[in-house]
């Protein structure tokens, strides 16, 4: 299998938007598409699941914490119970679309504070392993964290992925931002090229650390985002199935 | 087929109890469950998926109006595409809690001013199709009544039904009230006895109308609503399955 | 006192941007701020009403139905008590933001679906004069409708108001959409100049009908609201204060 | 001055109802009253005012976090500007129903994690101060903890409470729990003697700890509130004003 473009999709809300999903969505090829629960509201997930097919994205489920008015870049401390239902209702409401369109659901991937807190919270891990374990979903985190851990020991498939828009500190820790700056296509690529030849991520140090990725991620509210997906869709190209 | 008792269930919402589902779940059939948009919420419904699993109860989805402050008993001016897609998201979300219990998705009401709306406007009952079409499900309504016309016109099945602890106006119209009142149970059971065996409902006027019911509907809501379960399970028994 | 434009500000959400509110502040006289109930929260709210003080633009509270998804552009059935209850809350909050930075509460303005039903619903109308009087707030209308003639009638101000980015139909009745369009600025103030000098508006048919108004509208939404400021701040300063 | 019962009230929503307000308002002398973001919408804030009023009753702000799913007892993790002005728009809210009833606005008390939170991280307690001061209101919290630096060096006034309904370990640290048990009114009432008296505070462990109260807390969602909120208000006749 070969390295896939991912990318965070479906996120705006009502009258707002977010992001141009319909530009990126020809050069990536898997989208995680939000829930509702930190953006997206069932009209935006019927009008980007219909996207997505058009272009032969395949769809995953982009579930959040409850927190529309932080975009769910706000952690909150939810017990795994209470967690794996509102990770379900998320992944159930999406496939409701997917099944309208005759569409596979493909995989999960939590979204921001969520996606943080299951790097290093168990009980967070486990609960969206909970809910994934459902319709036996691989799961999008990062490797060498208990994203890795938690979701391999409970038989879940999992995908390594790298940012190719957000930096990592000099520890080689991924820095999460509520917002996205603009990035240099021409850095983001030759980074993300180093990250699949020579297996290496390089940090806002300029340092590197040892990277295994089987996804890059890109996210639909980084503005160049649609240029970042094509610029990172031809410089792939050797490591894309 | 014989008559089937339908109740609306699990709504409840974060810390707030509404209703006895516990005390309700063993004498009623078929279970609408509430969805999360005029009541109950993740937690909520995977415990009420929980219940009637242990009762064999048959779950249907019971979508609202996103009105949560209202109890989805306000109406709201809703275009065919939109309402179409916030019943799918809501049908969506239940199935996921069905999907992780092994039970099927059994049909599908619409809620309170949901309903109500779609007895009268057609772009609402369209809608709603829409959303049931997707899992092919049979829906509850009001015979007469736009429901009827409209699910059949699409293909749907349809189960009529009676609502034991409301009222029907002289002119035989159903009377939706935000809240509901304890009701006398040997008044409801014979009053349902009447719809069951004479095919006769009985208005506030007292006066009859014609009533054909393949189900009766009481409410969680209703105070005395367990009392009422049991008196109506044994009651029509002769015209059950 | 001499004719003001008035604009509906401050309707982002979150990361959700929503109009050039600092492209527009300049160029009108006093702002219609969202109340969080159809756009906005917390945080946007602190942040429109500084930048209202530093241009000096008046604030008034913009309320609307409990409707963020439908950015309060659904019509919604609540009683008048409630919705009055509703109305204050947000008046309330929106002059706690005021009361820090120092200013006052200069008017009130319905927004949305609850403007257009405050036209037609006296129940409406009511509710929002029950929570005006409160703050004994002038109300922004349309003259000749429910608005002009409870407000008045509860002892309330009342502003008559002209939209300069929206169309009249062939009757005179103001055609409310729920996303708004560029508008070409020369056409815009000449039918705006004609407003204010022979109290002649234009509707989409080309016709005219009479209008007395004491305030312009335009919305922070329409795509190029501050150049359709700048113009009608010129056009219109013979007949301001 | 001497102490005073505060009990948190208005936590109903919709048709959902939390605690006996009723019963429980003849017997204190300053109520909590929820803001909408944990509980509470402007309807039942506009009812719980009225009840206040027609008791005497002082009323407080009680702010959360926004969590209205979570009953506020979720930490969440805000930054100071925007809890600050989450904080502001609540108080406000409030402020519109006490204007319109004739009525001063007391004191603030911040709600469940909310008020935890603050009592750990100086952000939090300088978020709730950074609103206090725009109205100048005394704050109620727990002694030798941040509330109690933060306010104080913020120049409001600082009330300290022990909570009547609520376990300490011992430790002598507060236990927040989710939800409220029943409690023993002769056992309260002992032990807040004893806080009033011996300035001593009774731990799980049935070991003392100093206390210095000038407010005693009961919880309206406590199942037997009001009975304890009579007790302890004949209980602590000798130090009440």
């Amino acid at each position: 299998m070969g390295v896939v473009i991912n990318c965070d999709m479906g996120e705006g809300y009502g009258l707002y938007r977010c992001g141009d999903d319909a530009g990126i969505m020809p050069h990536i090829d898997i989208g995680n598409v939000a829930c509702g629960f930190h953006a997206s509201d069932p009209a935006v997930m019927a009008q980007t699941v219909r996207l997505a097919k058009e272009h032969g994205v395949a769809v995953g489920a982009h579930p959040s914490f409850p927190d529309l008015q932080g975009f769910g870049r706000r952690d909150m401390a939810m017990g795994r119970e209470e967690l794996a239902a509102c990770v379900l209702y998320q992944i159930g409401a999406l496939k409701g679309f997917l099944d309208a369109a005759g569409l596979k659901l493909n995989h999960l991937k939590p979204h921001g504070a969520l996606y943080g807190a299951a790097m290093r919270r168990p009980e967070v891990a486990e609960a969206i392993a909970d809910a994934a374990v459902v319709y036996d979903l691989p799961v999008i985190g990062m490797a060498g964290t208990l994203h890795e851990e938690v979701y391999t020991a409970r038989g879940l498939g999992f995908m390594s992925e790298y940012y190719a828009d957000l930096d990592y500190d000099a520890e080689g820790r991924l820095i999460i931002t509520r917002t996205h700056d603009w990035r240099d296509p021409e850095e983001v690529t030759r980074r993300a090229v180093k990250v699949m030849g020579a297996k290496q991520a390089t940090t806002i140090a300029g340092t590197t650390f040892p990277m295994e990725a089987s996804t890059i991620c890109i996210h639909s509210d980084t503005p160049n985002a649609a240029e970042l997906a094509m610029a990172l869709k031809a410089a792939l190209k050797p490591w894309m199935a």
